[in-house]
């Protein structure tokens, strides 16, 4: 047997392996970054580990759990969150006149750093972002120390880091040729939306993808608009979609409200993966997504919190609380997504869904050491005889006391490890000093009736 | 001018009164236990009292904002969190046995203080309360620090603290005269469901609050059981309560699921009050409660997180969440339920909804100080451009640092101050052990399939 450099002892473990093991009182052993070994405390492997490991870590009282999955992401936008909330056609009245204003290199970077500590804090290990300037939230995350799949954004206008129309093609093959490889980051396309990007584009982006051997980002059948579009002209948003090759295993697609059984099957047939956004869709008003028969029908699912600005806070226990209630509200049942399969699709189910599943996700051997250790002596985790509950209704981001990504401390003692968060914090409200006004501004306008000129 | 007792000094105040008064910087000063004056920091008035106050708390980087009031809970069956979760028709099958054969006086007691903690910890000020031996809630309530209506139930069926049917009624009445007058402890009827308190029981509770004096609460119209079998005899669940005289003023209903326009306009009329229960239901599979319709047709509105065995987390900013968010998706509009409606749902109008209004809710001179001071300097919290959306999507539990009711201290730096937490803590680690094989047992039989004798 191979000593181990880190061995975190005495631990309830939820692995979220395909046999729902926990061990109550157990062990995870570290290598190189990787889980080396895992098992009950009592287990003579356990044994023959505390007696030769390099560092040890005593976790009575903790709780592990593999860190969780954020699979639809847009940091940068913590800097305008909590603006022009409840306005109608806010993405297109609101959020892309600001970004035109707003978003600068200095800025997505700042605010990056921001939502990673939020993130973090709150026991996500692996995200998946869609922004301009993504080079930027690359050097944030990794400056933090997370795990990400980070697309470039591409629209069919001038965009803050584009100045063309389409510029954000060739702003991700730089992106992509720079950062392919990287232990942690995986950089990818992240054409916006079927009604900002044509079909002509995402047939280029789907063969680059496939040359470049790098996954894709859009919104897919996330708003009216897009879906009476769509259905007029080719029968739904999917099967307009499938014209353009873009369906594929390499695609994951957030949002996906407006799916009828038949977009369901095709997406099932074509293998694409769903990010679910249950929290962010439910406040602008939206559809309830049916996520449940996407994942029974095979399709792997992970859950997502949205960008700061639609779905405001940022900790996955937001999400993971409303998915099984928005779920079982809409097909007027108790009896599905049980608490595990919840807290499965927002571990294993995103890893999965982001091209991961092999490498986090779950407390397995050979998979990295990506988990999240919770106090559980706390009025809102107890009495526990289910731990699955217990996580999935109960857990608030507070409970959350350290995390690791690939065996290094992420988070300790509720600290980042991988910079100043008090000075992030100081920059983050800088930030809304030097905005607040061009915000009072663009809400205004925003709110004022159409057809009268302020 | 009076000198006050306590004087709370640069802090932002959202003063939820009906002008939605907001001061960056604030100050409240507090005397015998209520607001004495309330106002700018910058002020005359602030000045004065700065310089004459008993005593001042520099509440800088502090948010103040009236105490949540969280209008229906279950205190005692926190001891059963957890346990059961996903089986169908959980209530009959599960609930009432466990409960015969767990529920007692010292359970009630113990589970009830710890209950109390994880509401009060996270910013509960005042909640309405139905349980059996509700006299130990009110014990426990008083030693805690919180305001309280509390009902002791009744029901069609011996209980764990009545052992005919409909002794309820008696153990309410010697109650109710031991608590009517407590400075913060209203007592109360509580017939439980229309299905399990026959019309000529509910009848005489209706008659019997009247003559007291005091408050009804019941569970209304939240089963499809229920549903159909008053919808089959009277056309729905409201038109048969109506022919019991229960319906009126002094009526607080929970969950109001199964009711129409018609039902609506009935309520309205009569004047009762509603607990709204969106995390529970919808963790149920039931219906979404029209609650933005009752609140549009002037009936006063509460917000509530439900027993711990059917909500889980007891923080009311799970619910405040999730509350507009299921508004929202029910009438598929992100227009409706604006962040500061939310708000003032989960404060002044849940004091309405108690009979509490001109009590507490909104921090105003001459009601009680029940405020909540939360850390703002915390990254799910920043940055600030809407103060309403910042607590409605952004607050979580362990932003809240210290709870006053009554002027007093409830909860200073995350510490109660009425009880030793880590006993009540440790009782709890305690009543989890001894419930488990119980626990197991009775799910197993509910679980079991029907007609099968295990």
């Amino acid at each position: 047997m191979r000593a181990c450099d880190l061995f975190i002892d005495n631990c309830t473990l939820l692995c979220m392996d395909a046999s729902w093991t926990i061990h109550e009182r157990g062990f995870v052993a570290i290598e190189g970054g990787n889980i080396l070994a895992v098992g009950s405390s009592d287990s003579p492997e356990a044994v023959w580990h505390r007696g030769n490991a390099k560092g040890s870590f005593d976790a009575r009282g903790l709780l592990a759990l593999p860190g969780f999955v954020n699979a639809h992401t847009h940091l940068p936008m913590s800097a305008f969150r909590g603006a022009g909330e409840d306005l109608p056609d806010r993405l297109r009245k609101y959020l892309f006149p600001l970004e035109k204003r707003l978003v600068n290199r200095a800025l997505v970077r700042d605010a990056s750093l921001f939502t990673l500590a939020e993130m973090a804090l709150s026991g996500t290990t692996t995200f998946a972002d869609m922004y301009y300037f993504e080079d930027e939230v690359a050097r944030a995350s990794k400056k933090a120390g997370l795990r990400a799949l980070l697309g470039e954004t591409v629209v069919d206008f001038p965009a803050p880091d584009a100045e063309e129309a389409y510029g954000g093609i060739e702003y991700a093959r730089r992106f992509i040729a720079d950062w392919k490889g990287d232990k942690l980051i995986t950089p990818s396309f992240a054409p916006h939306a079927p009604y900002t990007v044509d079909a002509e584009h995402l047939a280029l982006i789907a063969a680059e993808a496939e040359r470049l051997d790098v996954p894709v980002l859009l919104h897919v059948a996330e708003a009216d608009f897009e879906h009476e579009r769509f259905s007029a002209s080719h029968g739904s948003v999917l099967k307009y979609l499938d014209t353009t090759g873009i369906l594929g295993p390499r695609l994951l697609a957030a949002h996906m409200l407006y799916v009828d059984d038949q977009d369901i099957e095709l997406a099932a047939r074509r293998g694409l993966a769903v990010a679910h956004v249950p929290a962010s869709n439910a406040k602008s008003g939206r559809l309830i997504c049916p996520a449940w028969r996407m994942a029974k029908a095979g399709i792997r699912l992970g859950l997502a919190t949205d960008g700061p600005i639609s779905g405001n806070g940022m900790d996955m226990q937001g999400v993971l609380t409303i998915y099984p209630k928005l779920q079982k509200t809409r097909e007027r049942s108790r009896d599905i997504v049980s608490a595990r399969e919840a807290l499965r699709a927002a571990t294993l189910g995103g890893a999965e869904a982001l091209g991961l599943g092999d490498r986090t996700g779950s407390l397995e051997v050979g998979k990295a050491a990506d988990l999240i250790l919770a106090d559980t002596r706390d009025f809102n985790l107890q009495p526990v005889y289910d731990w699955y509950a217990t996580v999935v209704y109960g857990m608030r981001p507070h409970n959350v006391r350290h995390v690791l990504v690939d065996g290094a401390w992420l988070v300790r003692d509720r600290r980042m490890t991988g910079f100043d968060q008090d000075a992030v914090m100081d920059r983050m409200l800088g930030i809304g000093e030097e905005c607040r006004a061009s915000i009072a501004e663009i809400s205004a306008a925003a709110a004022a009736p159409q057809g009268v000129k302020a």
